[in-house]
């Protein structure tokens, strides 16, 4: 699931007591966990004002896509929603960091894991419209993260959810992430 | 021509009076131009201390590749050279920006623009080891600038560096550029 935003959108994610989020629950999957906090405030900005000090802060910047290809890429647009449909109360936001191992990996290389062998567009897209996401990159930004996917659906559709976010993590792919946090948050 | 740092480096160029390197010609490509400058340092950092106020600076960040593949970055890593060669007394900094119809191609799409019709790794292989190169990606920082590629050699390849630019600028991959500055400068 990638992103295929014209023009790359700096996106701060802030954790602290308010925001229009409301984190339900944070699952440290694999690696190094992240604070408790009770909220999150997404900012479409680079440095957003803070009134409150935030329990953490994650940024990442969406960007063109880098493994899909024309097919996949017309089969997405076809299919995907954007965020903010009032019907999609619900949100994840999972930050996964990969090893050094898959960023020395050849662009023939990643692809071929990404998705001949671990089929993360063919998964995607079977689970749109109902989600929707949108794909940050970090590593560039010196984060502690290499990428925040951010995920809206409706409350019917968690079960779907929770099946995709298993599938993935039980791909070829997932061997190359040694961190990965699962923060689902609902809209209040 | 490609980056395989396996960590990003942030990178600041900063033109002003002073620096390691001797500013010898800006030329203007195509589109915007940039101020004149006397000198350039080029700083590994990202927030480098500015003693004087400078003419301009750009940053850039180093990244895994995202075209070549195996059998081209085996290649590629077998021939290049770092940079800092005490022999290589020569620089070119070339800035340049791509346009919204380049960053909305699928990924199928622009690999084969750049290398199969453009042949833009295999035109860089043929210049190795005479000259070093380090590729910095700049759209997702908000920069002026796509990428900031970085060249180093000696003096009696200068003439085969002019050939290696015209060639690239010759292909279909430029047609995506619409902006372009050509940066030479002298170690001194």
């Amino acid at each position: 699931m990638e992103n295929e935003e014209p023009r790359p959108l700096l996106v701060s994610f802030i954790a602290s007591g308010q925001g229009a989020w409301r984190i339900e629950r944070i699952d440290t999957i694999v690696g190094e966990s992240l604070p408790a906090a009770d909220r999150l405030e997404v900012v479409e900005s680079p440095s957003p004002s803070l009134s409150v000090a935030p329990a953490w802060v994650l940024r990442g910047v969406t960007s063109n896509v880098r493994y899909t290809n024309r097919l996949e890429l017309d089969a997405l647009q076809q299919s995907q929603e954007p965020l903010n449909r009032p019907l999609a109360t619900r949100a994840a936001l999972i930050p996964i960091r990969k090893t050094a191992a898959w960023w020395n990996l050849a662009q023939d290389e990643r692809r071929r894991i990404f998705e001949e062998q671990s089929h993360h567009i063919a998964i995607g897209l079977e689970y749109l419209p109902a989600i929707a996401r949108r794909l940050h990159h970090s590593r560039e930004l010196h984060e502690p993260f290499d990428f925040l996917t951010w995920f809206e659906y409706a409350p019917e559709h968690s079960d779907a959810f929770e099946q995709l976010v298993l599938r993935l993590r039980n791909t070829e792919e997932w061997h190359y992430v040694d961190r990965e946090i699962d923060i689902r948050l609902v809209r209040s």
